[in-house]
């Protein structure tokens, strides 16, 4: 289907991409002040190193410049020199200092000239939001020749891809805006289809987001495929709570049916078990949701040191109402006592952080909301509130459920933040693994 | 106090600081394939070129290269052809791709040598941590000659800040480890003090941090000052709910008092008001939790459609305990008429978001939890539940004091997350501004 749309896409540019040579090398540059004065946070280049990377393509230079065109003008030259694609991010808008096409365009050796079509949308957009096209904002439809017109559709500047010779070198040029909300979708839906053309490798990938591995554990559960190389690569990319596994493969033979490949799937699959949470593009939040809504279970949480992060992991993805019912945020023992109905008897005798008050704040939750699920955290977040049983990091996890009814202890590490982070997520992958029926044991991390 | 501890540092130089050229261009070059890969967000260029800017340098170029050596010998040497600073992060490791500091000084022309002190500490280090201190670890005590060390109190590879010729030209070349964690106290308790004394400019600087206001509607009231050029900057650095405003001033002569820069400043604190929550290094929710504390108020809320977030921001703040009491998540209408004690009536005639229900759900708050303080939220977070007349982004805030008793209603735009999010900040704000008695009054955003 992709590759369908890509070649129909194709057909927009001038020759057809058989005759187009074939990417090796890529370079990214980033344009613009605010990028350079660490004013804003480039995430652009990452976004791009990480797409290209899938699809066979290596980024090896990313080079930051200011909105000076002669700086601009230099980095361009150096890229060409030494890169098949160079794809530059920022300076496409209306006003003054955005110079970036007519800089890359002049060190490229491109001429500039309106498109029509650019045009037609750009006053089409000021037309329906109501607001005058000033003179500036026609600047944004001069096009490089032969360009294909990379649409917009979050912003007035539209993207460009062209092709050229470089002291006898092919080259491919792509200009993208720099706001991430405009360069994601025009990256995505117009750019790698056709890059994905023209990278030397055809992919084959599968994705694991996996939770409470570390990536030296993952690798020394996959460390015999990592080291057999027999063409199949795995890669690991570790952020805040989750480790993606990215099993890649060339495609050399067309012969090639996959079946290796598959075989490492499964592999990986039964390796790391109920580590994986899902093999889709979704949050361990929605996942969770998305299990409590296929089985029609409906839940509800009594936070304690993590103030209500549980509940807002939950709540921020959307449908949450068709499952979660609500909360009791219990930063004392008195709302312990009085929507929680734990008994002052428990508190007294095992402490607020205890594995009899942890069941006894679900218990209450699930009985003050009628759910058919509910999780209690209660701990000691720290930086103060510890003893020598109850260090900081100290945090009990309560889940009742139809068929469960089980407290489990953690030690997490950090500052305080962290550790309701830390706690927070761990509820979640405990309410995973109970829909999924896996064991709920590990209690270290 | 700092320009007389960088001074002692000073000494451990071999030439004196004053012999040293000053710094007018620089330039940052990072390292490691976990960067250029797309792996790992960097997030140390934003940091260097911030604080750089802070005292007076401003940064030209950011190249980010593999450890591949060509790459980053290529990479060196462009740098020191053009700029006078030259501040490497990453490769400092001591494994066999960590190459920064040999490839960086083979460029620069510069001979390593074992530093016995820096080998010292390494070995300590393990013998601290009951580890063996492998061959590897004493290549990261191999420091370019004459170089002055940074120590690494976060980690095994100390960092190196040295002075060489470039064809000719004086160039300054600091070598600081990848993991923000290690660079960033590195750079500012070791390099900062001494750059400021190379820094061509002395500074003096007054940093705002606003909430309500927009970059662009900042400049429109500051727009005079900014215009007026008395060799007084301004800069607005936006990050997600808050922009900083800060003011700087290059002391060129030593007669000045400083009289106009603090007639700016006031000027700005008259104009941006009870827009500015803080002239500290603190967040909204440290602000709000802190004049509580300091007014000895307690707190507690009611959240519908933010679920939690309002409460797990203050609750991420050390010491919530002692003014946040806790908080009730109603989902469903239901847990409104239990908890919250909201009349039936009041949700069928006005509905679930509404002034009413809004003002219920803080009264019923601040009676169960017996806080001075309550705040409701409810709105339609979306994507589903809208109505002509409740679009989504229709988000109502209750607040109730001992001396207020008021609703208000916002309609914010984006996505699900983003309107939890701005309903959220827009809470705590309101929370700013009751108790420091400014008006409640701005409704949009």
């Amino acid at each position: 289907m992709t590759s369908k749309t890509s070649r129909e896409e194709e057909k927009n540019i001038s020759l057809p991409s058989e005759e187009y040579s074939l990417i090796d090398t890529a370079e990214i540059i980033i344009t613009g002040n605010e990028i350079i004065s660490g004013k804003t946070q480039d995430t652009n280049s990452r976004f791009l190193a990480r797409e290209l990377r899938k699809i066979g393509i290596t980024v090896h230079y990313i080079s930051t410049v200011s909105d000076d065109p002669q700086d601009l003008y230099e980095a361009a030259k150096l890229a060409y020199s030494r890169s098949d694609l160079i794809i530059s991010s920022g300076g496409l808008g209306p006003t003054e200092d955005d110079v970036t096409m007519e800089v890359m365009c002049r060190a490229a050796g491109l001429n500039l000239q309106l498109d029509a079509d650019c045009l037609a949308t750009i006053e089409a957009y000021f037309a329906r939001t109501k607001r005058k096209c000033a003179p500036n904002n026609r600047k944004q439809a001069y096009m490089p020749q032969g360009a294909r017109i990379l649409k917009n559709h979050f912003g007035t500047a539209p993207g460009a891809f062209v092709h050229f010779d470089y002291l006898g070198k092919p080259r491919h040029l792509a200009l993208l805006p720099g706001p991430p909300g405009e360069l994601v979708p025009m990256f995505t839906d117009s750019l790698k289809p056709v890059l994905k053309e023209l990278s030397p490798h055809r992919y084959r990938t599968h994705s694991f987001r996996v939770y409470g591995l570390g990536e030296s554990n993952i690798e020394m559960l996959l460390l015999d495929l990592i080291k057999e190389n027999k063409g199949i690569n795995l890669a690991t990319y570790a952020s805040s709570y989750e480790v993606e596994v990215l099993v890649s493969e060339v495609i050399s033979d067309r012969q090639d049916n996959g079946a290796l490949f598959q075989n490492y799937v499964e592999t990986i699959r039964r390796r790391l078990k109920h580590f994986i949470f899902t093999e889709k593009e979704e949050t361990l939040a929605q996942r969770v949701l998305d299990l409590l809504i296929q089985r029609e279970y409906t839940i509800a949480f009594a936070e304690s040191c993590t103030a209500g992060l549980l509940s807002s992991l939950i709540g921020s993805v959307p449908g949450a109402s068709k499952a979660f019912f609500g909360s009791v945020i219990s930063y004392n023992n008195d709302i312990k006592e009085k929507f929680l109905k734990v008994d002052s008897g428990i508190l007294e005798h095992f402490g607020a952080v205890s594995r009899e008050t942890a069941l006894a704040m679900a218990d209450g939750a699930r009985e003050s909301f009628q759910t058919d699920f509910s999780v209690s955290i209660t701990g000691i977040a720290g930086p103060s509130g510890a003893s020598p049983e109850k260090p900081v990091g100290t945090v009990w996890i309560g889940l009742v459920s139809p068929t469960v009814r089980e407290a489990f202890r953690f030690q997490f590490s950090g500052e305080r933040k962290r550790i309701q982070e830390r706690a927070a997520f761990r509820a979640l992958d405990l309410i995973r693994r109970a829909l999924e029926n896996w064991p709920l044991a590990e209690k270290e991390e």
